[in-house]
């Protein structure tokens, strides 16, 4: 008989354990199938784009994008598109004065792991709406509930390299009343959540952006926003602004819809839809049993990266406060042209081959001594549609000589400054909250 | 002789006057032709779209719109396609401790008077990136100069119903220097520029947009950003926030390009593309010639509204400060599905004939007492691609006895949150706005 782990208001390391033990117990098979067994999923000859015979859940486009940012001013992809807003929702409770947050080890059969740390409800509109005549997921109420306790309530982007125009609603909330859960649940504090990102893929995505919201350095969580400028941040939010919309009118982003059949460079065979280098990422067909009791099994496609990718934040004390490298990046999927970055970001790229000096602030990050290095771990992206993919998450601290000048489409801001940005749609990009999640403090220093 | 008007530092009536002057002594030639006439400008038979042979300036194309906002869910129109962002700024210089700004007497086809108070610049980015090799716009420099002393400098959308996607950098900026300038310009204060709003078609819109960015309330007018709740708000920036979060989730917005040949319900004679039932709006050929010494003379399509249209806030005094109604509003053009509108906004229906009740809060703006009324002015839109578009402009205060509960997709805001989400883009739409730049005083008071 498995050990059972009583695990409310648990050390950190049973935490693990629990997540460890629901990984060793529970059965996922993933086998990679070709194209033609996949179930009620095809490429429309017409529209050249692969879906569910639904139509819902997501469907696999291809995008010709032109723009004036960065080395290359044209190309096609495949991208997904997953037009609806799903909830990533976080349940929070006061015990003894000290807020707890319900976490779910959650199975995703992209993980490496399968099982990682997810909010306590992930809902698609799909989901919550009940079109599929599914059940209705756990908590979801307390989410659509009209009184509320709101701590954090956000639409918030996801990859813009590999979605197009996806986001999700990223919420917290506060109950006062009791709450009955399961053994896939467990209550945990915001510097637990934080101590688990320290590993590799234990915390998932969804998580990780969720998470990000929450300024740390205001008990109530909530932004900082001031137009003029404090004596120790380097520009005013007013500065940021105009140097934000500079970067919007340089930069153009024309995206259209065409055939997955007519991608140039990309290859479709009854295995995957693949870059004809091998590069970038591929589309390719799961099949995935998951259960011990209960037993479910489906087919689906899923992203499959060519390598790692890393993103990494430089930061340095100026003034006494520390500010962040923050790019302007223009991604395909992206809303509004460009979204701010981390400082280094190369999620798709092999960045060992671009790395001589091309992609800034790269061999920076890459030859950072240990003592630079405030976190360096390995995170994953959502398992739900990427198959194992995990992108190495640095932040770094600059040396003290480390220019301030910057190229025209990076900028310093300090941690509160971003977390103004953060509460308004599509400006923090989910590369840079997920390096932001794993902050446990950030004023004059950063841990 | 045409009698001189000394005009620094001069009173509203004399600006008045000199508006007046400006529009007896320049001659402007607009005349509708057919379309076999336009020069440079085709209707491309594969693309179908209406364009310049040049690929510039801007084009009108099909478009077809799905949505579940409103009563109307799929509809098809021609909307023009401007993607360029321009600069819309204004000079402002102290004299004596009082902020004046430099504003320009400047002819456009297509309004009603044809001069109107205009911003110091008014340049597309073809016009500042000399792709047509014309002279550099005045002033240019100034607002291109990486070392401007920025008062505001900010993206904002203009019409959703008309324009697909289109923005303009709104700026204001502040010299120390000595300004040279001719009889087209003249220095007027904020308050002078607010009296010329309450006369009909003075104040072009978009002078209008910029003035709205500033916040009166404050001296510096920079908004005030708070994340919890004030004592007297009805709601805090994060319910606000929480509420819009909640119309994008709600209402979706699906946009695609189609071939003006393929509109349904629209048809294309020689003479204009117009509604089969002369419904909301035809695009036009003109052929315009300005000047007096110096003659220019061109053709270009222009949009004619089937009639005026209304736009109008409903405002309270709640807990001593004055609360907006807002609506969460979808139109065509809008990049991010919904932005924030006047209470009543019907630019291009006939609201006379839907004034049955359905739309909410017209008749109660329609019916106001005198009393009610802060503001009701007719306002024109840009003269550069309407002809001779008004729509009135109203503000009105409810009575004692008015509810505080709306429709789901309304909400109360007060004039400094307004001002939060002025500064991110694509928040508060034009139409809003042109109402705002009228306010002269928004706390227990409005005026």
């Amino acid at each position: 008989m498995a050990p059972t782990i009583t695990k409310s208001f648990i050390s950190t390391d049973k935490i693990i354990e629990w997540l460890k033990f629901k990984n060793d117990n529970v059965i996922v098979m993933i086998e990679k199938i070709p194209f033609s067994k996949i179930d009620k999923w095809t490429i429309d000859k017409l529209s050249g784009s692969l879906h569910h015979e639904s139509g819902k859940f997501f469907s696999i486009e291809g995008i010709r994008i032109y723009t004036n940012w960065g080395g290359i001013r044209s190309w096609e992809q495949p991208i997904i598109n997953q037009p609806e807003i799903g909830i990533l929702g976080i349940i929070t409770k006061e015990f003894n004065g000290v807020l707890y947050f319900l976490m779910q080890a959650k199975i995703e059969p992209g993980n490496i792991n399968y099982v990682q740390l997810s909010p306590t409800l992930q809902a698609t509109k799909s989901n919550y709406t009940k079109v599929h005549n599914g059940k209705t997921p756990e908590y979801l109420d307390y989410f659509l509930s009209k009184n509320k306790n709101t701590i954090i309530d956000q639409l918030q982007s996801e990859q813009g390299a590999r979605f197009l125009q996806k986001r999700n609603r990223n919420i917290i909330i506060k109950v006062d009343n009791e709450i009955e859960y399961n053994d896939n649940y467990c209550w945990m504090t915001l510097e637990q959540i934080k101590d688990l990102m320290r590993h590799n893929n234990i915390v998932n995505m969804d998580t990780r952006s969720v998470i990000a919201c929450l300024n740390v350095n205001k008990r109530d969580h909530s932004p900082l926003n001031r137009y003029s400028k404090q004596n120790a941040e380097l520009y005013s939010l007013s500065d940021l602004l105009s140097w934000i919309a500079d970067q919007k009118i340089e930069f153009s982003l024309d995206v259209r819809r065409i055939s997955l059949y007519k991608l140039k460079n990309w290859r479709i065979t009854d295995n995957k839809i693949h870059h004809k280098e091998k590069k970038y990422f591929s589309v390719i067909a799961t099949d995935v049993t998951i259960g011990n009791r209960e037993v479910t099994h489906w087919t689906q496609p899923m992203v499959e990266s060519a390598q790692d990718g890393l993103n990494a934040f430089v930061v340095k004390s100026i003034n006494g406060v520390i500010h962040f490298i923050i790019q302007a990046k223009v991604e395909a999927g992206n809303l509004d042209i460009i979204e701010l970055a981390p400082t280094v970001q190369c999620l798709t790229g092999n960045y060992r081959e671009t790395g001589d000096g091309k992609l800034p602030f790269l061999n920076y990050v890459l030859n950072a001594n240990t003592n630079q290095k405030v976190f360096d771990t390995l995170q994953s992206e959502e398992g739900g549609r990427f198959y194992r993919e995990q992108n190495r998450n640095m932040i770094i601290i600059a040396e003290a000589d480390f220019s301030l000048k910057l190229p025209s489409n990076y900028i310093w801001m300090t941690y509160n400054q971003i977390h103004t940005f953060i509460i308004f749609n599509n400006y923090i990009n989910i590369q840079a909250r997920s390096l932001l999640a794993a902050i446990k403090r950030c004023d004059e220093e950063i841990n």
